[in-house]
């Protein structure tokens, strides 16, 4: 058997995403295996391991086929050597993983963040394909980022380029942030951050049919918000429009400093589609250098849950 | 004769600046002949390619001494091509300048923009010394800069990368800018939105010594405002305190963005010193992740003028 593939792998805090990717990119099998955080994580790895065995055997390949490991951690950490800083939903605290990997799989791996990967991924199979600069922004949970310049994953000093979730876009009076500051762009255009400014508004507005979700629900979500802005509700409009003027921002002063040809937009917020990318542009437009602003687009991620997978077996192919 | 030594050239609207930098980044030689811009500065290749011939003569090295030459250039340039779009300043419109120069030279010739070659200068032998991730932003008439990612210069893909002076820092009600939008950083911090602030505001503030000198002079300067500051005025501290409040925040938003070990100040306006470095590092603490501020210093730049003709040698070197 010639052809060589790559193995990726997404962590994270609840399962550990596997895949085997050819030399083009294409997945030849994925699969999932729960992520054990018991006992500081020390079992995960052994888990990895012996998965990716037995899937090499079920299907008739041996490490011999395979390239190398890539792998996408949660966390802090040192790209050089694979080191874990700490990874708090993995129970890992100053862990060796690339070393770890390595001795339990005896293949070479290479690791990354968990964020980088996702953009990698897309850059090379996804909404970014074919550009070689592109910045992706991770709308979930909470707000995470990726940054490819002229074909390669930017890092930064200490593994935290691409942080867009803690530009600071409120600088006076903003809500707290989980990183210690305030006013970050997470706590207003991550879905947690949307909810609560709906949530915070909504008295003074009882004419809105989100009203009445959270009159029988007790709450309200992101999703709902962009569904009754879908609707014309006009106070859903508004929070949307927020949420809009806020990216758009932020985006147009990151394509001011890196010039990117492309801007993704993923995570689970951004699956809210024209409601939300249609104001986005607006923003971004009115807040960009007209030569900046004309060769720049704004697209939604297409690899979903994939672009991890991806990211990390293109890591391997291109790094090992 | 065995040591090959690069030329530099930095191209200014009134000036061209020349040097033989060694391969160490020492300026063996330096001179500047005036910037002949009349008939849309059609001799300035020509004028360039004589005054190194008989500057080498004169010191007795050949072009065989010489690896290539780097040069940088105002406006909007095609790296690749070294093709200029526009150069305002100098009269250039759609002009090869890679290809001319080479042809006047016979030495290889690669291009770059000043705000970026200024930036590797102080990289390479100035304030950003040993750091291969450095933002540098340069605070003059107007705010330009230039990035370090990995100990490359970023372009981006229209060669507008790090044009920190239109990152929009007044989303709402903020001064026109040169670009075309509003709210620009260069608005309100550079020599020019500095002076434009204080004249403003100056009417409700006639106990400011600041009073005083524009009555003599019928105009304040950046640097009158900044000395006033140093004094105590206390008008004149409020205006350095927004000043360092916008350098800050968009510092640390770009230091989010690309985490660099890094950042110099430039150009006329960081010449204030602590009198503003101090606030901006104020402000740049507190819009900071705090790992990212710990491993980020703010240094003013070294190299003054020299800047660029060292980095426009350092391209030759490690370009051609």
């Amino acid at each position: 058997m010639r052809e060589r593939c790559n193995i990726g792998v997404d962590l994270g805090g609840t399962t550990v995403k596997l895949a085997i990717v050819d030399e083009e990119g294409h997945i030849q099998k994925k699969w999932e295996i729960p992520t054990d955080t018991a006992d500081q994580g020390k079992r995960i790895v052994k888990d990895i391991a012996h998965s990716i065995e037995q899937t090499l055997d079920t299907i008739g390949k041996s490490s011999e086929n395979i390239n190398g490991i890539g792998i996408g951690a949660p966390g802090f950490i040192e790209m050089a050597t694979g080191y874990i800083y700490e990874a708090v939903n993995i129970g890992w605290k100053e862990y060796p993983l690339k070393t770890a990997l390595e001795e339990a799989t005896e293949m070479p791996v290479v690791v990354d963040n968990d964020a980088n990967i996702a953009a990698i991924g897309e850059m090379w199979k996804g909404a970014g394909n074919h550009h070689d600069n592109v910045i992706c922004m991770t709308l979930g949970t909470g707000v995470g980022g990726g940054m490819i310049i002229d074909g390669d994953i930017v890092h930064g000093i200490k593994g935290m380029a691409g942080e867009f979730g803690h530009a600071t876009v409120v600088p006076e009076g903003g809500y707290q942030c989980n990183c210690g500051k305030a006013g970050c762009l997470e706590t207003v255009v991550s879905a947690t951050g949307i909810r609560r400014t709906a949530l915070d508004e909504l008295r003074h507005h009882p004419e809105s049919q989100l009203q009445q979700i959270y009159t029988n629900n007790n709450d309200i979500t992101a999703k709902d918000v962009f569904d009754a802005a879908r609707d014309q509700d006009t106070f859903a409009i508004v929070v949307v429009e927020r949420v809009a003027y806020y990216i758009g921002l932020v985006l147009a002063n990151l394509a001011t400093t890196v010039n990117p040809s492309r801007i993704v937009l993923g995570g689970g917020v951004s699956k809210a589609g024209d409601v939300l990318l249609t104001p986005v542009n607006h923003y971004f437009r009115q807040y960009s250098i007209d030569l900046i602003y004309r060769h720049t687009d704004i697209a939604i991620a297409e690899l979903g849950n994939d672009a991890g997978i991806i990211g990390a077996a293109w890591l391997a192919q291109t790094k090992i």
